[in-house]
């Protein structure tokens, strides 16, 4: 008899425990991505803010799989789905599946002002993550060659477009760059005269947390010297700056920096499948998915992680960060396997384990169960957590050596400006 | 009384120890340098066959100076010389100097083939290396999606031009990655298949060393099954291949990586530099400095690394190898201090410390003065001497702890493939 094939689109935390948790002889398991390694995503902003290398915050998805035989990982780009005939479009020609795991994750988006996106970077993969560390370590260097005062506070303003848990921990970086990492480092000009300023639409940032901690990181983050603005609207965005309403006022701010850290929205993937299945995509990009994760009149069909929007009975939806992927992924592997057996298995239960947004050195705040933390011990619970999570043991030596270093050093080792194109000529 | 300017055109090995040799209160000092990292070009192979990070073998240059108050870094591109005025030209405009330092390095060649440059790449900097990662990880990719068994073995064909110290250390770095980092990782194919070869147009690889070392390096690569084709000339590159005539007779060897590790000339600023004041390039797109290191004429410009040809009473020019570039800068920072104080010091003199090329665990070949080491000894005296030559502290133990879990791993943790544009789409 033919095993039963199952495909996971993604590689990231969703694809990854699904597949791990497909560990069976019964199983012909293929992982889809269009990047040959798995991304651990918490620690992207440390990349763009020069505290960590490329190298150590991703793991090769074929080393995670190494010794599953079960299990081949194919480096391509999915196109579309046709879910009459059960296959996955990709770049390299279709894939038949019994089980399909769409778990493609979100991107950035700018809402309607797409423009924007050469201006203002967002973050969501490493080539991001490079190209935001250029921009940001080269507007110091610009600013060390740059004699118009103006212009140079220009290159020293930084503005972070959202107050969610990127965009504060990016602020927080950011100022210990300028504080610290730079202090003696130019000549012309005092880095701790940067200037770091948080934008946000809603009422306050932080806004997933209590009150309490969302009052208490702004608290925090005005000790970093980073300045929070909530209830501002970004109406424009040039290479000059950008335009603000603020309670109906307009108000331009000049900058050669802004970093888009304002809303993702599911992969354009959601609405591929949406479209073969004649779903209607839900608010931010998503597909509402059954209490068992599959997608409405599809059991053979899983949506998991940030691609899926599931409610049923929650006040609200499950919030789009990695333990809801992953414990998706947990769950639908191992229904799949228990399909197999002719079992069932309970709806999807999620395990809320806490939240938490790291700050600045010595600067976090966490939310576990009842119980909320703030300041160094918050910062703490951050740091173990972390470096527990990476997937490979080495990461996990290596980011906690960096880390220790920085700490003691107030240093940020990894601050290369790379560019995308080689150069003509060498110097 | 205004202070002595000097100014140093690159921040590579020669630059820097000139930088730090000219601590001195009566100094002005500025590095220029179109990268704002100083890299350890010797580990460079590590980053593009995945053992290392590129942050792992760069530390900021301002990093590096950040107490050295009489010295500043600034990032900008060097354009040509006013040596009558004193002027160096740059993107940011004329920097004028009493003292000017040249270490601009050197860049790869093609020997009037340049069209081959996009089809086989070389390694010189960061950029070609994570670019020459990508090829050489991807090739594996594609060819656990090809069926047809000629283009699988195409992909799986890997050819070095160029049999010297950086050929080697690629090709044994390549046998690593067929033979054990992916060992495991394939489902449609043995990665043990690949194919290895280096390509010289001399007698024999590793000319630098004495033939006892050349056939010890020739037959340890057997060991890791690298084939050594010396007396083979390239005669054209294509996407499908390389073409090349041995000993009168065509040959066509189909293969989708080409690596150039075939040549280097000194950096076109030499060639600027050398119509500035009337001189002619030696071999090697090279200048010919006088016993202290000056331009002939212009006791206020030294000329030192992979620019300068010094020969002076030897049988051989002085190699292009770190050491030279180092030695250099010392001694010419050294003059610089002396002449301040009106005194003089003696010419030049080069110490040998020793050559020594890695070949891949466990082997490698090494000359110390008199002595010959291959094989262990060899690769231990080599690892060494890498981790301990690394520029900064934190680095040094990033390597060591990298380079221990890979030797008993058998792995490579940092084999990412990242593109130079940023995908339009996320998965």
């Amino acid at each position: 008899m033919a095993k039963h094939r199952v495909v996971i689109v993604g590689g990231g935390f969703g694809g990854l425990n699904a597949g791990k948790a497909l560990k069976h002889k019964d199983l012909e398991v293929t992982i889809l991505d269009r990047r040959n390694y798995h991304l651990f995503q918490p620690l992207l902003y440390q990349v763009a803010t020069g505290g960590l290398s490329p190298g150590e915050i991703a793991a090769p998805l074929r080393a995670i799989f190494e010794w599953q035989k079960n299990l081949r990982v194919l480096m391509t780009e999915v196109t579309g789905f046709n879910t009459a005939q059960r296959l996955v479009q990709t770049r390299m020609g279709d894939i038949p599946y019994d089980s399909l795991i769409v778990a493609a994750g979100a991107k950035s988006t700018y809402f309607g002002n797409d423009r924007w996106s050469s201006i203002a970077p967002s973050l969501k993969n490493i080539e991001d993550a490079t190209s935001l560390r250029a921009r940001i370590f080269g507007a110091f260097e610009e600013a060390e060659k740059e004699n118009d005062p103006d212009k140079r506070r220009a290159l020293l303003t930084f503005l972070i477009v959202g107050g969610g848990p990127t965009g504060v921990e990016l602020a927080g970086a950011l100022s210990e760059i300028a504080n610290d990492a730079l202090k003696e480092d130019f000549r012309s000009f005092n880095p701790e005269d940067a200037r770091i300023m948080i934008l946000d639409s809603g009422p306050r940032i932080l806004s997933a947390f209590s009150e309490r901690l969302s009052k208490s990181a702004e608290l925090q983050l005005i000790q970093l010297n980073v300045l929070c603005r909530p209830g501002v609207k970004v109406v424009d965005v040039t290479p000059e700056g950008a335009t603000l309403t603020v309670q109906g006022r307009q108000e331009f701010i000049p900058a050669r920096t802004v970093i888009w850290a304002a809303g993702v929205t599911g992969s354009p993937l959601g609405k591929a499948l949406a479209e073969a299945t004649q779903q209607e995509l839900v608010r931010g990009g998503k597909i509402a998915i059954e209490p068992d994760c599959t997608l409405p009149g599809h059991p053979e069909i899983f949506v998991i992680g940030d691609m899926a929007h599931f409610q049923h009975g929650l006040e609200r939806p499950l919030p789009g960060v990695c333990q809801t992927a992953m414990q998706m992924g947990d769950y639908v592997g191992d229904l799949i396997k228990k399909r197999l057996e002719g079992r069932t298995k309970p709806a999807f239960k999620y395990w809320d384990k806490g939240n938490m947004a790291v700050i600045g050195r010595n600067h976090a705040v966490a939310q576990i169960g009842k119980f909320e933390f703030t300041g160094y011990i918050a910062w703490l619970l951050w740091v173990v957590i972390h470096v527990l999570y990476l997937v490979n043991f080495q990461s996990r030596i290596i980011v906690a050596i960096r880390w220790g270093f920085d700490y003691f050093s107030f240093n940020r080792g990894a601050r290369l400006i790379t560019r995308p194109d080689p150069p003509a000529q060498e110097s």
